[in-house]
């Protein structure tokens, strides 16, 4: 059967993403320089879930299904030469490309982070685009991007998959276009993913590359069919206030009886879609490539949109904690709308795993399950997003490692 | 007086800007890896014009205006540390960004070049914005753009000023935006200036910069007021394949006599402003800054539209040189119709120098005058816009190296 690859296959997509696709009968090759663990050392945070090395990760996987997968350490964005050479030894048919900084707080935690995401996210997009071209390879790209790239003041419309239908005025009468939604990034993470965007219009145009875009809401459930079938298989759960969704904060919160906080109102309206859909929608993403000289195909990869004091509410109700408002670190709306064209996937026979159906099985089986492994000081949030609060950043940080363990670092910075 | 801080104050376009901002009484720290210079060492190509080095330049400035300009030699986008350093020692008004690798045939030359125009462009602006926001300076920014931002498919439309007004239809009935113009970008090159736009608007949004870009055209003219005063200080003429625009070719070939070599049928209209008017602009543009909060400011910097084989026209007209159809290299609509918006720096006083009253100048000063400095085998463009072509840039390449000098090789690749 055909060879995929996956980059940025150890991290929290790209790990369930690999497994679900060799459980499928595909050959895969992950390509990952093991960044994201690298960077829980640098934060001093560890996945809540005590996740395994890469060799105990394949060789179980390996023990258990009979099926290989194999792992080459290499830097997208970096190592180009290896990168092309792999890329003709395997000629997969599709590369999965998750090779790059995923967080959004991460991205805005200081001019380091900052920089750090632009220079690896935007080379290892490009690297990955330029030696497409430079191989000769026919292979299709996935690209996981996110719902973040069309900003969240939707101005009342249904955000469609990917591409505006709009009427412009000129001289000589209006005319009808269909342009790329325009972009509205919320960080810096945000920002390079709309900047991947315009590589994609780019070498699809010119080179003909067959390409997939997949915007992504927030992903929550940690475990697919392929990650729970051993201990040693099982997915990263991040909670450390860089890394961890609002989801997973109200998780642990949840599981401490800690109250929820809720940033701000709570009135933001965010998308979101389980673990076990992801991979899914990537399988059907990989089934269904655009042709050679079409446009690049975006899918909207999300399955419910609420907001996040419904979410609080739900999990309160689930848990028996309860939830607080308090002021949100982040330069957004208050409050938003948020409704979302995801016909695409639906069509192609994703039936999505709904938050009131798992998300109790999140408290139970992860949060409450691995809540020793947790440390507490790791939750709060303590990027900030205006200039104003960044250069604040090593105080609020400072009261947190030095404030007492438990209520107060729990909290959102005052 | 205010200081400006010029980056890429050694380049085409950089180094009759800070001459012009020192003749105005500004206080220029130009900064410069001399990058440009080098390149022409690797592609073993000179200036047509026979430009000193920068220590010379600068001490023939002050020696013949009893101005200073200083010199700082760093990478932008590299040496982060220092450049934070020099905007805080420095407190500049404005910030000229001219840093940034600046052909589109150069940035379609190999793998080599593709990635390096990405790494370095990508990377300088963001250090740039990054330097800014660290430091605390409220500087303007003034950022060289690129008409091509746009692409050249207006479908029947003039080209706004940077922002397009759309109408949406939704749910709820018709709805106004004013968006950016959607990008079309049609090379590398001009990926990264839409891929800049996107840096803009989120450092904007996000930190209320103050932010001026310029979307400017092809410029031609050789010499400003300033670089004319001695020959010291003559700023850089290139002709060859790489960094020559196509007028500059035509020149060249009319020097010396050889047929003008139009590619295709010359239908491609473009966008021109001269030199003299580039600086101008630069200064109206300092003068005139957003204030904080207002988005960023777009001008389109150009005078006149032409057809390429209108041009060619022009020039065989003027020095009785013929002009011959070949093959275009580059991946683009043969024949495109071009209306530009141009109000805001007329409206400013911009009085245009016309292509018309100023070529002949080009033909009789720069060109002939030192064409015995003319390497013949350097004219050809060899960058392929198609992956099918440039797998082959090395043969067009070894040709134009063994082929006679003279007619053959100062055609476009067959």
């Amino acid at each position: 059967m055909a060879t995929i690859m996956v980059l940025g296959g150890d991290g929290f997509c790209g790990w369930p993403t690999a497994l679900h696709l060799s459980k499928l009968g595909f050959d895969v090759v992950i390509v990952d320089n093991l960044s994201r663990r690298k960077i829980d050392v640098e934060l001093e945070v560890e996945s809540l879930t005590p996740i395994s090395p890469m060799g105990t990760r394949l060789a179980a996987w390996e023990e258990i299904t009979g099926k290989r997968i194999s792992h080459e350490n290499l830097t997208v964005g970096q190592d180009y030469h290896q990168l092309t050479q792999l890329l003709k030894a395997v000629e997969p048919e599709a590369i999965v490309h998750f090779a790059e900084q995923r967080a959004a707080p991460y991205s805005m935690k200081s001019t380091r982070e900052k920089r750090y995401t632009v220079n690896n996210n935007l080379n290892a997009t490009h690297d990955v685009l330029c030696a497409m071209v430079d191989s000769g390879v026919n292979a299709h790209l996935v690209h996981l991007g996110t719902m973040g790239v069309y900003g969240y003041g939707t101005a009342g419309m249904r955000i469609p998959e990917g591409y505006l239908p709009v009427t412009v005025n000129t001289e000589a009468g209006p005319i009808q276009l269909e342009i790329l939604y325009p972009a509205n990034p919320g960080s810096i993470y945000h920002m390079t993913k709309t900047q991947d965007q315009l590589f994609f219009l780019y070498y699809n145009k010119n080179y003909q590359l067959r390409i997939t875009d997949l915007h992504q809401g927030i992903v929550w459930g940690t475990q697919t069919p392929e990650t729970a079938l051993d201990q040693r298989l099982i997915n990263r759960f991040d909670y450390d206030g860089d890394y961890g969704t609002v989801l997973n904060r109200f998780l642990m919160q949840a599981a401490l009886g800690h109250p929820l906080t809720v940033h701000g109102t709570g009135g933001q309206t965010r998308a979101f879609i389980h673990m076990r859909d992801t991979v899914r929608c990537i399988a059907l993403a990989i089934a269904n490539p655009p042709q050679r000289g079409e446009r690049v195909n975006i899918f909207n990869q999300m399955t419910e949109a609420y907001r996040l004091i419904d979410l609080a509410k739900m999990i309160s109700e689930m848990s028996g904690t309860r939830y607080q408002l308090v002021e949100n670190p982040r330069n957004e709306a208050a409050e938003n709308e948020l409704r979302v064209a995801n016909d695409r996937f639906l069509g192609l026979g994703l039936e999505p795993t709904k938050l009131q159906d798992g998300l109790l099985a999140e408290v139970q089986d992860i949060a409450r399950k691995y809540i020793d492994r947790c440390d507490l000081r790791k939750i709060r949030c303590t990027s900030f997003w205006q200039a104003s609060g960044s250069a604040g950043v090593g105080a609020p940080r400072a009261e947190a490692t030095k404030g007492a363990i438990g209520a107060v670092s729990l909290s959102a910075a005052a």
